[in-house]
């Protein structure tokens, strides 16, 4: 386990936010597969820092440089690796963090885990930066599946109480390249400001926010997973908690559906053009943990960025006594709009290496 | 994958509703534990039917027989083995459901995945049954745990739109004992009063209701669990969504956290006795992926069971068309309160693997 | 990992010699497969006792009861789990054992690891016993590989000194089920009678002989088999090794190609009706971990029985001191050609695995 | 699977031969493990070519660069990644191979693989060169084991007919060294002057020779590994074959066992200074796949390197006819002696991984 994941398709992600580089392994990759590197790059920027006044100014060029796997932009079978190196970096900041963890950091498990070993400049292994190699990979994951009629798009569901609107029954790859190509990612950009005024509120409040993202894949075939804790729900969820701040993954109507109603819930079978589908997809696409054909729909829950600047309550761990602490440095008063790509690019990794096991139930 | 899961600890599930028997292997036990085969029964007795007026007819001995692995009543190493024999059937009433897969149901996508093969008497391998042998691996792992001062307990958070109280900051062992011990899992018995009236009045509707359970488990060790995708929230979101029927997971405040900024969410550290701990718990006991030494908390979302009376629309896949099904034969109207312990079930099982692992951070 | 091996179709395997039940639990499957009990039946007596002066008296019926999976005699896709009551059993004969450790067996090192709660009677979960749930896992892989015209045999190769003829360069299916039928699997009958010689000789001297294990499979395509770690020899070595006495795997010339030569150990690539075959196979039909479309060949190296009749030197673990042991109890001379079977099971088992992965290096 | 082995400790290898780099991930690594990475530099020299008459032409400097898990030195438990950029190389030699593959290597499988896409230039992700980075993974988990007092050590046992001497009784750390500073490493100098001239005449014949590696552990505590499938035998065997050229892989006294009679081949147990051992160790350290605490010795067949001077006979792929092929470029005429230390990575990275479980029997 740990920072690695996938059966056929194994995706294992390394680095430290000072360290000097960060990189992925996606071992499994079918051969033949053409890379757009100018797509990917796009796919990549749809993350990247200082592009506007809601994030941090640290720059990140997030140049990957591909180490193996790829001849003249071709996958070649063998594992493929993908390097960006660490710039701009301010350690100084982090000091102090050494001694006193900051409160909804991973400063104090990570201590306990690793003792003074632990890497914590910047988060460490835990930073929201080891999210770029993951959106490397998921965007190579996203081409090859998209060669296959799969598409899968993402939106700002919330920030806060702000809601945008869902996506409908039938979500469409034109749908999801209309959010991609937005500075905000959302299907109601009238809701879209009112997040970003949010967002706005938080840092002057020296404060953060959180949201949710609601991500979909169209195009995927009946019959992917298995019974139980095979299931695509369960692979999924084990793959999406592995994004920083992620506290929480619902497919379909999700928790909605625990104040739902049987009547209510249940989608009803329907033929249409000879093929079977539902008239409702509460389901998310998923029935006993294998796909419908319907729409794959899932939700996930990114907590507030837990570095704020007003001061906090925290403890010395050398003198083992209660103390604060003032977070220094540059942060994101929201990182949920920013994880919109990654959770695209997690969802795409595990669905690529859903397919490429196909559904093997019969034989 | 598929019904299976656990590192160190391996828990196999086979068996159809309304197969020859049901049961799971446990294969990773430590050797030397006594399995007090009572305390086994009552923890089976909180997820069996017939036991009130809120469950189906049906009626479950779910006695079960150990094949391996007990010597005497004390975990010999070996895996275990433990076998129910299934009795009290009525598959002619599934007889019609080869043909109409029921909506909500699982019936679809098995006979996608495994064609006219599928055993969907019942629900065959997806059927609620199934969480059976779930419990007593789950129940075996839990008074393993026990005796390790880690206690794991759960209660029926929500039915419909009627809610319990949450867990307080700190659960007891006795608090969990008092719940188990109630016939409706719920910390406020007024609330409890109003669920099982919305689960009534959803059977006189010929429908269904839904529900969200919260587990938590006290007495764990800081520093369990891996970064990134080997987390304790990856690995129990991977085996939770295992469940039926469950939709959703969240950890701490979950999705409740996406609604709330970094000055609410962030827990602040505090020393308390010599020991770090935090003054509130959003966090759900995880940061970083990695258990804290605060309580674990987590909540389930169950989605109403999709077997009701009333007529429903579906398709015939002989003949291609739509057409309408009545389910006949037993079924509950609301199957949330008898998966409390199925929760905690797993949670345990997942927690005596990470237990199992220990703290390997340093070595 | 311990008692189970595979990744699409998981095999785990569960009892104790001397407990209630032994079994086996078979994940993943394909649905729709017919087993012919009567086939599998005659595959399980191949590896039975009692059948002639060459092996115990112990008298084994091994009738597997199917719990689960199996709906009509058809694989319903569902986990498939089979059980074999223990009936005649003597373990009176073992109670020396828990304090004196028999040499060559694994009660010493269960005793480290289970301390006294081990259950070694008749050698619990490490008896041969075990690798009759193995034949029927493996004996189900065996009907499935043969209608998609994958083959797999196996005869006696050598018992101590004494040489088998070894396979042709092409082995057929015929030829396989010509050993299989032989009371004794060996290609040459000469030398058949040579090799019991020796295992009476053993049974006269109160000792036991070892033996090597040869196995085939032919209609495997080219392509299985991923590189380095997931190659098929590493798949098929680590699955091999756990059945008992196992203490050396070898595929193609293996440890003689150690010490041949490049001109003499190179297969020579030629064309035979428009597809790539070689002149020789040294290689065993791996090249790189995958399949090269010829046959797989593969040995075993079987240690001699540990139980023997005769005084050996042991400590008594209670008292900390040199003592003696004399095994009482029946016990066979030789195991290997029992275990012919056993190795084809193994065998035939992750062959099933790596076919439903099939070639997935393109898509 | 794939290119990854380990269960808590991950070891994933990357690169082609001609790449731009090639590299290893360690993932699970203990944090505040000093690396000394002369010590390394040593340990990778010892597979590097261009040191003597025995080896080719090609120079390799392999000199590892750390781009994350190892601060100032010193292991931070974030997965660890290294990589070597590749020099100097000939690419121009290989440019035919891509029609004509090379007899006993993996170019035909790789192609029907991953068609041609597949990168074959000097051998691709099959090459030799791949097993540097596994050296940096094992010289790093050989370096943590002999902190705790495990030590692996290998000597080359023999190239073709010629033997050298085997590993006494209990073999020791100073034994291990000696062999290890050794130019040409084996126990007995005679017999390895025997060897190198026979590597020299395999070269003047234009051919090349197989040869054994034997490996030993000291130091291990009993009772690591687990049952059947999870013993120390399968988790060893399973990493070892994915060492390019191996093609058997025994224990103790492995494939000569099963020549071997039970009252020679069983290892009576005796007291000695109040713990337990055995007076022989024909089992090699091994008995129901659980370490006993004795030496673990393991052996592995190294097949003669496939590329050799000589014409040889092939296939061409495009033309779909037979045809000879020269192959040109720089070759070893024995790889078995550089796979000396690749073995004792190897064996060490398992080992290693082993230890971090412990032994979790009891609990």
């Amino acid at each position: 386990m740990s920072s690695e994941f996938g059966n056929l398709l194994k995706i294992s992600v390394f680095g430290q936010s000072h360290g000097k580089a960060i990189g992925v392994v996606v071992d499994g990759l079918p051969a033949g597969e053409a890379i757009d590197l100018e797509e990917l790059d796009r796919f990549l920027d749809r993350r990247r820092t200082g592009k506007n006044r809601l994030s941090t100014a640290r720059k990140e060029s997030d140049v990957p440089v591909f180490l193996s796997g790829l001849e003249n932009g071709v996958t070649c079978g063998a594992p493929l690796c993908a390097v960006i190196e660490n710039g701009d970096q301010h350690s100084s900041d982090y000091s102090e963090l050494r001694d006193k963890p900051r409160p909804g950091h991973a400063d104090y498990t990570a201590y306990v885990k690793w003792r003074d070993q632990a890497d914590m400049r910047g988060g460490g292994h835990f930073s929201g930066r080891l999210t770029a190699p993951l959106c490397i990979a998921g965007g190579i994951a996203r081409q090859i599946l998209s060669r296959r009629g799969v598409y899968v798009g993402a939106h700002l569901w919330s920030v806060g109480t702000e809601q945008d609107a869902p996506f409908p029954l039938r979500p469409t790859k034109e749908l999801f390249e209309t959010v991609a190509a937005k500075p905000f990612p959302v299907l109601d950009d009238q809701a879209g400001e009112r997040m970003q005024a949010l967002i706005l509120e938080a840092r002057q409040n020296l404060d953060s926010v959180g949201g949710v993202i609601e991500c979909a894949a169209v195009g995927l075939p009946a019959g992917l997973g298995d019974p139980m804790f095979g299931g695509v729900e369960n692979r999924l969820a084990a793959a999406l908690f592995g994004i920083p701040a992620v506290k929480g993954v619902e497919f379909g109507d999700g928790f909605a559906a625990a104040r739902s109603c049987g009547s209510a819930n249940n989608d009803p079978f329907r033929m249409e053009d000879g093929r079977v589908v539902t008239e409702t997809n509460h389901a998310g696409g998923i029935l006993g943990g294998i796909t419908s054909g319907m729409p794959l729909v899932l939700r996930t829950a990114m907590k507030p960025t837990p570095s704020i600047a007003r001061p906090q309550r925290t403890v010395s761990l050398s003198a083992g006594e209660n103390t604060d602490l003032v977070i220094h440095g540059r942060h994101d008063p929201c990182i949920a709009h920013r994880a919109v790509p990654v959770v695209e690019a997690v969802t795409a990794a595990v669905l690529l290496d859903l397919l490429l096991e196909g559904n093997h139930g019969t034989f």
